[in-house]
């Protein structure tokens, strides 16, 4: 069985020692996370990830879904107690609002869980990761009314959530979307149509199942001006708050697919299903895109998770496997052979993993943060710098977070040879399961596009110089200390190199668009790694502030170093990509392919 | 079903105008290659692909190989009939010597038809794969009497071959290795051990099978030096050919695996199984290394093989897929959305994949007919600097070609979107099944040591200084012409960085080993990033050569360009992680991982 110890000692020093939660006191909800709190919250999310959702990982990927001809769908044995497990200690909604039940604590704190929860068990976590996206779209767009009816049980885990977007013909290209839904003269309105790819579209891990539905209502503008955003419950609810009759939306089949099999993948069909209106007519898409932001942060997190419990079990075999000698000389003459971990090139795919995650989850707490500062500060000012943050780091959060996160989980299983292609261990099943999150919530040449198309350039390119000048005025401000130039000198590169980026597109891709699209996947990885190369500066500063001898310490300092070296100059590799432009990439027609 | 066609004309292009196939007339077999022969060899192929094999790539992966309680192991439907027809067709034995009933041609044409029969469908080409690398070990190190006795019925596919390296507690470090040899009266020996991971160790396409097995013999060294290789029947073979009785020789059990599901992956128990020695006593691993060798090559085929069918079915869904329009302008405005294929970051997944093919496919063919060389040639030196060749490159093509190959599988994979992860499309399964070349016949690590440790400094560096010396002249010579400059001027650069990390190497590694160590698995891409490279310089040539307006012309040329922006520059990152050292690699204790 795969092994995993959630790290929530660093996720307290980035907190704490990085990111200083002390100082967002003012915050609601913030002042009842205090260090204790806090320290207590994490600590038991580790260990329910690490004893109840471990075990079960393995189960469910053998398992997976089962769908029955009556249209039900269970899930892996296990799963059900586990996520009544969940659902009792509150876990959905530690973050969510107090007036629905939920314990109103940052967000922040939901989204370092969920790394929890992903590592030890991806498929069984995406139900619950879900359910919380779509809370906060409610939450964001419903009417007091739907809230009242839908939000508390949701927050309490006894009903959970689904997104409901992509259709057969449809899924990047919103705008084709063929769901239709008929208003009624109650104000309610009968949904018709099929959705595919519905991650947790029926199960049997709770009563009731909220769909939030993208449909068309009758006579809406073609494209996506005319998308409403629908909640469809599996089950009707009575006035009285109740379960009534099923609802005309039944799961038509579960795909058969690479990895997550403990995660129901339905096929949904909607026949006529009651569904009511979130938020406004045709202006769905917007609703729909708080769900989706939400979960693209949470899709990127899967990388990161994926990446650490790669890495842990990667150390774990490379320590105790025993296959020929250090080549620096014998370090166990009494064994038979030295482990593995002696080896330069096994030590080269450990520490590539380990330099990623470290600062992959310091750049999700810190994007996080500024997530609860977006929702809960009272200055406009602070909320607007940390919405163009969120804004501009979601895309690369979620698209460089899942690359890397799969590449990681691909070197862990290298550390195994053979024994990592079996399945008996575990890799290769992280590897499958990974391999999701590059592609849902927006694939990430989608994502990559986001940010260049929209992102980069929006209210006069605010939001990225704000970054730029944030990296480039801690790298000045850095520079002429001893200690720290080893780390901002590359970073100072990398900066520039992502200035040069940006400079380029603004120079070439005005005036032809293809520039943009031919680079915009290098563009968001070169992004990436700035920004992790930032967040390893701010890791550093923080180590050498408070001087220790403790052996972390000076792991976060190797480690850093050899993202700097080996890691950060990459940059240099995207700058000349993107400098190409697009020639090369439009000259052949579709034919010549 | 996932589409095929086998690139036969790019193969015939390779073999008659960039390398010069009538040139070699004066090799053993050769003459009877003529151009008729050899298109006729290839389109058949290409046709058992297509029409054969590639319907049954997705049922042996759904059935994959089942063992039964007696220890029979079955094959996925079609796959004995299939086999039937293969070894029918004489495939096996198109490159065997004709005294064994082979025909002798160029092991060149093999190699080209392996790339075909593993695009199909790897995991059944594996079983005659298997075969041929015992067929090459048999014929250069058995006794007359096991050739005559094997030989015949392996070359028409009667029977197949298996190599038996790994156990439990050994995989790359063989000196580990515990399976014994007891020699008996007659001159056989009685074969005792547990050997893991055999591909196709049981199964029901053949009347026998024949295991090269590596064995310890009682008293023989410890270490690698005290290792024999056996020859080790299925069923013992009479003295007049036919088959005896049963050896002891047994499948334990089969593994589950992540991908090459068609292939059975054996637990092999031999218990005073009867088998004969191959070679000299103690002298196993050299001849295990001429199956190794051939196997390694087909391994890097398979990288290709994978790569190549991914990005021919990502093709056909990037054009038929609808959706999103054009960022330069409608190209369909009859169509409800323009096909995939027009957004250039779908191009540029595309042409990653291509730009890869159509090179590795090249430094197959090169290298093979090298290999031709090295076997056939009456000119000792002409030999000797074929061997170098083969020595040198055999890491590098199986290491890089395996990587990148299935990088490239998840890149087509992501072309699908989340169609690419629902097991019907077949697109995940290329990425399952490409996975494991880059662990099989020594992990890609060993492969990047072998050529950083073994091979450059070999004989004074004599093959690196012909690799070295034939690039950089090549440069010099075409840098001068106008129409090749723009391609030859990024592969001046490679090469000088080669050449710079070679000479770092020297400089920093006698002395601290484990600089090399850390810099080897870098060093191999960059070696395999210029070799593609100046392979894409020879297309080139070839395609300048030759004026015509063809559209195959051209994309080559457009191709090329990508290649020498867009992959061949990541030779600097390689070459800065090289001259990083061991130090952030090395420092940190076993335990602070």
């Amino acid at each position: 069985m795969a092994t995993y110890r959630a790290p929530v000692d660093d996720a307290l020093f980035l907190l704490n020692d990085v990111f200083h939660l002390d100082r967002y006191g003012n915050l609601p909800g913030f002042a009842d996370a205090s260090p204790d709190l806090v320290d207590a919250v994490l600590r038991e999310a580790g260990r329910f990830s690490e004893k109840v959702l471990v075990p079960l990982n393995r189960v469910g990927d053998r398992e997976g879904c089962v769908r029955h001809d009556d249209g039900r769908v269970t899930t892996p044995t296990g799963f059900k107690e586990a996520f009544k497990q969940l659902t009792d200690g509150g876990w959905i909604g530690i973050s969510a609002p107090v007036e629905f039940g939920g314990q109103g604590l940052p967000a922040t704190l939901t989204v370092i869980v969920n790394e929890f929860l992903c590592s030890a068990n991806m498929a069984f976590a995406m139900y619950s990761g879900l359910t919380q996206g779509a809370i906060a779209a409610l939450v964001a767009h419903a009417s007091p009314e739907l809230k009242a009816r839908y939000l508390p049980n949701m927050v309490a885990g006894r009903w959970t959530g689904t997104m409901n977007l992509t259709e057969p013909h449809c899924g990047t290209d919103l705008g084709l979307l063929r769901t239709k839904a008929v208003k009624q003269a109650d104000g309610s309105y009968e949904i018709t149509g099929t959705k595919i790819f519905i991650s947790a579209g029926e199960h049997d891990l709770a009563e009731n199942i909220i769909h939030l539905v993208l449909a068309r209502i009758e006579g809406a503008p073609a494209g996506t001006k005319g998308i409403s955003l629908f909640v469809v419950p599996k089950f009707l609810v009575n006035e009285d708050g109740s379960l009534g009759p099923r609802n005309a939306v039944n799961c038509g089949s579960i795909e058969e697919k690479m990895g997550i099999h403990g995660n129901s993948t339905c096929v949904m069909n909607y026949d006529n299903a009651r569904g009511w209106l979130v938020g406004e007519e045709n202006r769905g898409l917007n609703a729909m895109f708080t769900m989706m932001n939400e979960a693209r942060l949470g899709v990127g997190v899967q990388g990161l998770a994926l990446s650490e419990v790669a890495y842990q079990n990667a150390v774990v075999y490379a320590r105790e496997r025993l296959q020929g000698r250090a080549i620096s000389g014998v370090k166990f003459p009494d064994k038979p052979a030295d482990p593995i971990i002696v080896h330069p090139d096994v030590r080269r795919l450990l520490l590539s993993i380990r330099a990623f995650n470290e600062a992959a989850r310091a750049l999700v707490i810190w994007t996080a943060l500024k997530g609860d500062v977006a929702r809960r500060s009272d200055d406009p000012k602070d909320r607007q710098s940390a919405e163009d943050h969120m804004g501009l780091l979601t895309p690369v959060i979620k698209g460089v977070l899942t690359d890397r996160g799969f590449a990681n989980t691909v070197l862990a299983q290298q550390v195994y040879g053979g024994h990592g292609y079996i399945a008996e261990h575990g890799m290769e099943q992280f590897v499958r399961d990974a391999r999701i999150a590059m592609i849902y919530e927006g694939a990430n040449g989608i994502q990559a596009l986001d940010l260049v198309g929209r992102k980069i350039g929006k209210d006069g390119g605010r939001a990225l110089l704000a970054f730029l000048g944030e990296v480039g005025g801690y790298v000045k401000e850095k520079s002429a200390d001893k200690m720290m130039s080893p780390y901002v000198v590359p970073l100072g590169q990398a900066v520039t190199h992502l200035q040069q980026a940006s400079m380029w597109f603004m120079q070439n891709a005005l005036t032809k668009p293809d520039n943009a699209g031919a680079g915009s996947t290098d563009y968001m990885h070169l992004f990436g790694l700035t920004a992790l190369g930032y967040m390893w500066a701010r890791i550093v500063e923080a180590v050498l502030a408070k001087p220790t001898a403790a052996a972390t310490a000076n792991a976060k300092l190797v480690t850093a170093r050899f993202f700097m070296e080996r890691i950060l100059p990459e940059t240099a590799i995207h700058l000349a990509r993107i400098q190409a432009g697009a020639e090369s990439v439009m000259e052949l027609p579709a034919e010549a392919f």
